[in-house]
């Protein structure tokens, strides 16, 4: 029997057959009108997704060369970026500012933490002359997101900055109205929240960016002016991976059937659910609560338990995929994804699987009390 | 009735379902088990298909990202860097240079020429101090093949010289045994003459390019260095198009399956076919004989008549998609594409649909002159 997992790691994400089907399409020449009409859908679907009247791109890449694409369009050699740094996601953002010769302000914090608006006003203000702010939205090596993204981007504002937003594991997974918290450039990935295989990076750009990026030297593939003038023509510069473009495509649809809101709350009745269980199972959630994600959950591993044995068990015996920790917190913590094709199902399957893997390897919990309390937590919904 | 055209533009190009229908595989994580056996098969097959015993790279972008990223990791900032410059393809490469910083010694040479071994050699020699040479093997907007390629990987050796390829619409296609040729960095494109859906670069790197390589700065998603730490353990330092992956992998094993010397033969045999009906329909191919490529032909379009309007009609009518022209030959010429999957099948359907919207756009032939042609050439290789 083939082996199909539930994939609950924190991206790639399950792909409903729907947006799998989509693949199969014939190939189609990007320079011709089938093309150009696909683009155009797409693009008024992405300006829904970042809830932006400013542009968006599609960049055949990973979440980390969109990223790269954003601060390269936006840093000079010398410029000088606050950054906080919370986790390895947001240390690679730091390391593309570093490679683009511009000059880190780093407010670096525990892993696990998140950083606060009233931090980044102090390292802002104490600066001054701060050309971007980049802030990783959703850290996914510690399940943190950063609730006061909205005051930071007010923050942002006051003082001039450009404000760059990594929301890779986030967007179309919680809230990140674009225009509405004055962000000029944000990036995500298809592979995320938005239940579409990986392989493409989305960005936003505000008008106000575009005199910044004109001005900027940057890499050929990343050139975002480039960018602006082929999408004028329904194009992208170079040959996109076609049949992701067709998936992410009929991912957006998705999205937009569903309707943001909608999905925001799917995505945050299930991590409460997860959170519920990981209680009830008395383990420890990295982040602080008001720090956790919707999107991702990292929480430690019990002493006494080998993590890899956890997730070999969970895999082989119960076919669910989660992950251990990125970095430096390898084998501390585990991570779930809970995003994109998220709801009651797979929280169950997880988190049973999870105490299944758990008693097998020592760890003493009385059996059920994790699901149960999941299963509360959707029952209360209704 | 679903729309189902024949390719032949020069990339993307047609896919045979095999491996289309390896895209519809459940989504896998990209730090499990299954993508290291997958990822090991890959190396090997690729190892093969650049006839190297060095290291060999996939990357999730376009085939000019690829290519970017051979130049990133190669050329630091006042770097002298030798290019011919003979089309589009090769002017980007040029572009990429430029925006790291590299001297650029141009050999600019017409559209529809190809770069000799002796204008190399006089250019290296008279330079001195160059760092590195880079050739695009086949140039896409011209359907030029540089013959000489052999002897300027010579020059390279004898002066010390690293050389890059750009290989992205020919690998696969025509010979190019990588270690033999002196080759240093090589890219291709999944999308070309592997008959794979684009999305993916792939890159070699031989021994002697190394210690370049790590002393060279560079955008970290181009980063190689970091590429063969992870390759080390099987895995790719971001996420890949992971369906792509999976395609990538049924490609190339049928690139084994049918061998490469068989597989340039056949595309070999289908060029002469198309360079036959070519002639025989007195239109006239843009390079001289010599630097004809088996994998692209570029054509003048006849006076009078339309080169969009041609193009129109081959699709809507007969179902075949050919190019026009590429920056400044835009409407001038047409281009096909000789790759992958192809065979007397395509090129007659090509050729005839071709004669039909020429004759009824106005240009005076005989009906079947082409196809007369085209089928002699197949005939006497039985």
């Amino acid at each position: 029997m083939e082996d199909r997992s539930l994939i609950m790691v924190p991206g790639p994400t399950n792909v409903p057959d729907r947006v799998m089907r989509t693949m199969m399409k014939p190939m189609i020449d990007h320079r011709g009108s089938e093309f150009k009409t696909l683009y155009r859908g797409l693009v008024e679907n992405l300006k829904y997704l970042f809830q932006t009247e400013g542009d968006v791109f599609l960049l055949t890449a990973s979440g980390t060369g969109g990223a790269e694409c954003a601060i390269s369009n936006v840093v000079s050699p010398g410029d000088k970026v606050v950054i906080p740094v919370f986790g390895l996601f947001s240390e690679r953002v730091k390391e593309n500012i570093v490679r683009r010769g511009g000059e880190v302000v780093e407010l670096s914090l525990d892993w696990g933490a998140a950083p606060k608006a009233e931090q980044i006003r102090q390292v802002v203000e104490r600066e001054g002359n701060v050309k971007a702010l980049a802030v990783v939205y959703n850290e996914t090596s510690t399940g943190v997101t950063v609730r006061d993204l909205e005051e930071i981007g007010r923050i942002a504002r006051d003082n001039g900055v450009l404000f760059v937003v990594d929301a890779v594991s986030i967007l179309g997974g919680d809230h990140l109205p674009v225009d509405e918290w004055n962000v000029h450039v944000c990036v995500t990935a298809s592979q995320k929240c938005l239940a579409c295989p990986p392989g493409l990076a989305l960005i936003s750009v505000s008008e106000k960016a575009w005199e910044t990026i004109e001005n900027t030297p940057k890499p050929f593939y990343y050139d975002l002016v480039q960018m602006k003038r082929f999408s004028e023509k329904n194009e992208t510069p170079f040959t996109p991976a076609i049949p992701l473009v067709f998936a992410l495509d009929e991912a957006l649809k998705m999205v937009k059937e569903e309707g943001l809101e909608k999905r925001f709350e799917r995505h945050r009745i299930c991590a409460e659910a997860f959170y519920s269980a990981i209680d009830a199972l008395d383990l420890a959630p990295l982040p602080r609560i008001e720090d956790r994600s919707h999107t991702v959950m990292a929480f430690r591993k019990p002493p006494n338990v080998d993590n890899a044995a956890v997730r070999r068990i969970m895999k082989e015996r119960y076919k669910v995929v989660i992950a251990g920790g990125a970095g430096k917190l390898r084998d501390e913590i585990f991570r779930i994804g809970c995003m994109g094709m998220i709801s009651e199902a797979e929280v169950i399957q997880t988190v049973s699987a999870l105490e299944g893997a758990l008693m097998e390897t020592g760890f003493q919990t009385r059996a059920g009390d994790g699901i149960e309390a999941a299963r509360r937590r959707f029952s209360s919904e209704f």
